[in-house]
């Protein structure tokens, strides 16, 4: 198959770009590179040492020797060249990870605000609308969030995408299937509901097959592929901002810095390993909807935990200290969550748990690059509103 | 009160503003006059022959005695030149009419999907970026679409925004109130789906205090105000893009052209007339939310008809023919449409009925101006899928 991967640069885009070209498909990536901009503009970096994307694409033609194509450019602005992109190459599928995706860095001030919502929904829009204007048929495979559920269902199991709800009427109550109701939690998962909205009006409309994978917290950071050599290996980020919660304990305490929990550490939150996420865009993949059906979506997670489980489990394993930080999110301080993965299970998913993973993320990540840790970027300086902030800087 | 009207140019935005501030209210209008751009690449022009934004409010000044400011500022992009005004004006309501609204200019091309997408998304957002980083309290009166209902409602009558629904959990069903499931039928009904999710958030997260008000196709184009005097008169979209049904018909009826019915015109559209859209406005500003309240929807409209019936009434009224062309939308034929407008019922509104108002706007707007009608703008180009257009051009 010839297979696009827009974001194929990021934390998820690249090592589903070499899964993806390892099982045989014509890859081509498009990213603008705004990810390694934003480490400039926050003075951060990857733990793990990245390089540039055509030393990463030299050498995986050296190591696979197969080829991965790299066009520059920007979704949501460069949408001539993206037509033509389109036009020429006739891709079967199109992934879809070319949005701004940590929820912190979203709320950090009004530009980035503004940027999260300018860039994430015209990079989603101007990909529907070259669709339909070349007259493509490419499965589009969009890389959701849990997020866009929000938390706290009453005990309920959250179904893949869509909710049985019965309504009354004149002639008594009709049951009928809905989207879910959104109920973001940030402006970055906002920006993932209106995505959703975009999605259902062009699968209506102009018939588009698409896959809408609402994905877990990802954790660990190498795949089967990215650990095939050094130049190829996959970022990790630690900071306050792009760092999610797992990766972040495991690093500070590879470094002896204290676990660092927010709030009472109550938040129930839904994970998948960076391995199962690659793999379950390989099923997506393989298992599109058909013409005129409504969207496909799976819940792409593998388990969930608690926080200050996860982080108690990694203190017993590292001797870690913990410690308590006022939660900078707008946020019921403690929520169930069980959620229906039945879908990617059934397509064939092994999933990797954290009782087996864990151990090897330490050793073999965090702590060999923990020289590369910059301390004073681990704590997160976004907060979720005005009151959030002053009770944190008390 | 200090009000500012977002796109107060407009064909609702003008006479929301004149009437406003004939109450007594300060006005600000930020517009950037994109309507009057628009005419021109269309190669358009109002029925009405209105005078420059200018010429407008001087007229309103010389009629009442009454000044309102005009800002020229695009929403969306000059981020910055809005937060200092807001800032420096600490409004007491912002009536935000500053999208683009028309379903048929939304589906025109890839170009205009794209406009209409980046306008209204970023235009609505940076009004509430604005609100939270001056931390002004205005309440944000937004004008919305029935449209983001869909259609056909299995005979249930549309509540106001919400929905009750029950849902099964382990310990039995739960009643909860979930905004409306979105059904958008154009790219343009699709954005103020998505609007209400920016709505949502910001509601929750920052207690900012929002309007939306879901308004039906308005007619008619006088108020008390823009009566007053000639300078003052209000546009009037005869064109296939923004040519609402009704207006449209009352001014083919008095150029004799025929009615211009889509498919067999079994659609029944929700209506309003334009002095209720402005006194509704006027409602909605005087019943603002609580902060911290969910986002209050009302549903702005007065009478619902089925387009051939309209069709009927007005060639009864005027001996004009009626023909049916293809539908450019991808819609059903025929839908039932039940409306709940329990709550502007509620707080006073008297509506114009169709019955009482209709001969005035034959006789005075569409007879009086009709020599300036150029009849090749009359039928709509815009086809909502290739489809359609090729069924069309048969």
């Amino acid at each position: 198959m010839n297979i696009i991967v827009c974001g194929g640069d990021g934390f998820c885009g690249w090592p589903t770009a070499l899964h993806i070209s390892n099982l045989g498909n014509r890859v081509i990536i498009v990213d603008n590179l705004s990810r390694r901009k934003i480490d400039g503009e926050l003075s951060t970096a990857s733990l793990t040492p990245i390089g540039s994307i055509r030393e990463r694409i030299d050498a995986w033609h050296e190591v696979s020797g197969k080829h991965i194509e790299f066009v520059d450019l920007t979704l949501g602005q460069d949408y001539d060249k993206f037509v033509s992109l389109i036009a020429n190459e006739r891709p079967d599928a199109i992934v879809h990870l070319a949005e701004q995706r940590a929820a912190p860095y979203s709320m950090k001030s009004p530009a980035h605000k503004r940027y999260t919502v300018n860039n994430n929904l015209n990079a989603t829009h101007d990909i529907l609308a070259a669709l339909v204007e070349t007259g493509v048929d490419a499965h589009l495979v969009h890389l959701g969030t849990m997020g866009v559920y929000g938390y706290g269902t009453n005990g309920m199991k959250i179904p893949e995408g869509y909710l049985k709800v019965s309504v009354e009427t004149p002639t008594g109550p009709v049951e009928q299937e809905i989207l879910y109701p959104a109920n973001p939690g940030s402006i970055y998962h906002m920006t993932k509901t209106q995505d959703a909205l975009f999605f259902h009006f062009y699968a209506k409309n102009d018939r588009l097959r698409i896959t809408d994978l609402h994905q877990g917290v990802v954790w660990g950071t190498q795949t089967q592929e990215t650990k095939l050599d050094e130049r190829l290996v996959n970022r990790f980020d630690y900071d306050g901002d792009y760092g999610t919660v797992l990766n972040r304990f495991l690093m500070q305490s590879a470094i002896g810095h204290p676990l660092t929990v927010h709030g009472e550490g109550g938040q129930t939150r839904a994970f998948i390993h960076i391995q199962d996420t690659v793999r379950c865009i390989e099923l997506a993949i393989a298992n599109p909807p058909k013409a005129g059906e409504r969207v496909n979506i799976l819940n792409q997670m593998t388990e969930t935990h608690r926080v200050r489980d996860l982080a108690k489990m990694i203190a017993d394993m590292t001797d870690a200290e913990v410690v308590h930080l006022p939660n900078p999110r707008n946020e019921a301080g403690e929520n169930d969550l069980h959620v229906h993965n039945d879908r990617v299970l059934g397509m064939g998913l092994q999933p990797t748990t954290l009782s087996k993973g864990l151990m090897e993320e330490v050793s073999q990540i965090a702590m060999k690059f923990k020289d590369r840790a910059d301390t004073s970027k681990i704590i997160s300086n976004s907060y979720w509103t005005k009151n959030r902030k002053e009770a944190a800087q008390k």
